[in-house]
């Protein structure tokens, strides 16, 4: 029996915006571990037999802590062979899978990464909003909203001097905060969006400038999973110059 | 006959990091055009009698301008159908993939984007460098090398002073005034890692502190197309405090 963990990244959403070579390593997967964000339609892909276990959150809760993740990842490649860690969207960005990559090496298992296509830029591309564009942004900053400690991170407030285009995964609890820092900074005035369930059929984007767009996302019950994004690139969005004249949002 | 554009993202380099989406394009496609940094080994899925066409560059010259291809994209699936265009990496990183589709909807042709896998994130972790890591970097900053202009992006001299990790694309010519730039501001000591052919079977890998990295790089006679990775993040790596010491590189 070969013992062995492979990380796949599911992508953001659509199940078919999985890589080939991932979904190959589902086809081999004796056992696979899944989360929220990972489309569950993937599931269908392993052999008849695979165990499919859940290790995500619950009501908000995780069902099994990081630690448990690490271990049941090697426990059970020693007792079943192919083990198949699958989560949203790529596992080395705000995953932990680099954890669980030194856990599964320290403990003697080979760890194989494959990546996924990463909400950061493929959701905004889904709304037709280009991270980079010649001439408007040369630069794209990815940051996450939600630090280990629970503030924004202080990168944002070097970010928001910036031309880069700014995009903020796991944001939309802070986004009060997030856009107080740009109006705090004289940067209330740059276009925004807000994207939901990007890439999945019921996406939806509210998009503004940043001052506004607590209320909009409010006003329209946007929630996560969201990817927030800040630069001039979002008024390449086809419907950006209608939108924020209408203050409607196009869902 | 139904007249459509596809902006197919090729991935990294390994051909099995297209997605089953792209995949699916491909196979459906009357036209293909496609340039260098895509996998050609892809072009295989098309079906038989596809017409395939080259608009990369020919010792180093573009053979075909960006408008010359925004005007083949059009003319092409009013002729033929169903015409994809294949992109190394995503279309919308440092790509053109918006410009062709705003020229398409232009021309009221139906234009789709399906997102590639980005060697910004992909190419680090094939070297099992996270671009994030709880404790280590909260957040990523791409940037490309070559601006429209030809000189270093501005956006750099505020990167440099951000914890962010700094990922270059198309960034190995100006490896010797990136470093400079980070040695300028006191940071020259920070972990660097350049990678060449990021996910093909050729794939090489020279780290380092920024300060030694254009010596390193030459040395090893690195090439395009090449990933810089700037940031602790690099001190991830499994090999890096071994390659520092022993100053060889990770072939």
């Amino acid at each position: 029996m070969e013992t062995r963990i492979t990380l796949v990244g599911a992508g953001p959403g659509d199940e078919e915006l999985i890589t080939l070579k991932g979904l190959r390593a589902l086809e081999q997967a004796d056992v696979i571990l899944y989360d929220d964000l990972a489309n569950q339609e993937l599931l269908r892909y392993a052999p008849a037999g695979t165990m499919k276990q859940y290790v995500g959150k619950r009501v908000g809760r995780p069902s099994f802590s990081q630690e448990e993740i690490n271990a049941l990842l090697v426990s059970l490649a020693k007792q079943y062979g192919h083990v198949v860690r699958l989560k949203g969207g790529d596992s080395y960005v705000f995953g932990r899978g680099h954890e669980e990559y030194v856990y599964a090496r320290e403990h003697g298992i080979d760890c194989q990464i494959i990546p996924g296509i990463s909400s950061c830029i493929a959701v905004p591309a889904s709304q037709h909003i280009p991270v980079t564009r010649r001439g408007v942004s040369e630069s794209f900053w990815v940051i996450t909203g939600t630090t280990r400690h629970g503030e924004l991170s202080k990168d944002l407030k070097l970010a928001l001097q910036s031309k880069a285009t700014v995009v903020v995964l796991m944001g939309l609890q802070k986004i009060q905060e997030l856009c107080q820092l740009y109006i705090d900074h004289g940067r209330g005035e740059i276009p925004m969006a807000v994207i939901q369930n990007g890439t999945r059929p019921d996406e939806r984007c509210v998009m503004g400038q940043v001052w506004e767009m607590p209320e909009r996302v409010a006003a329209h019950g946007l929630g996560a999973p969201a990817v927030l994004v800040i630069g001039e690139v979002v008024t390449l969005h086809p419907a950006y110059i209608r939108e924020c004249l209408a203050a409607v949002s196009c869902e």
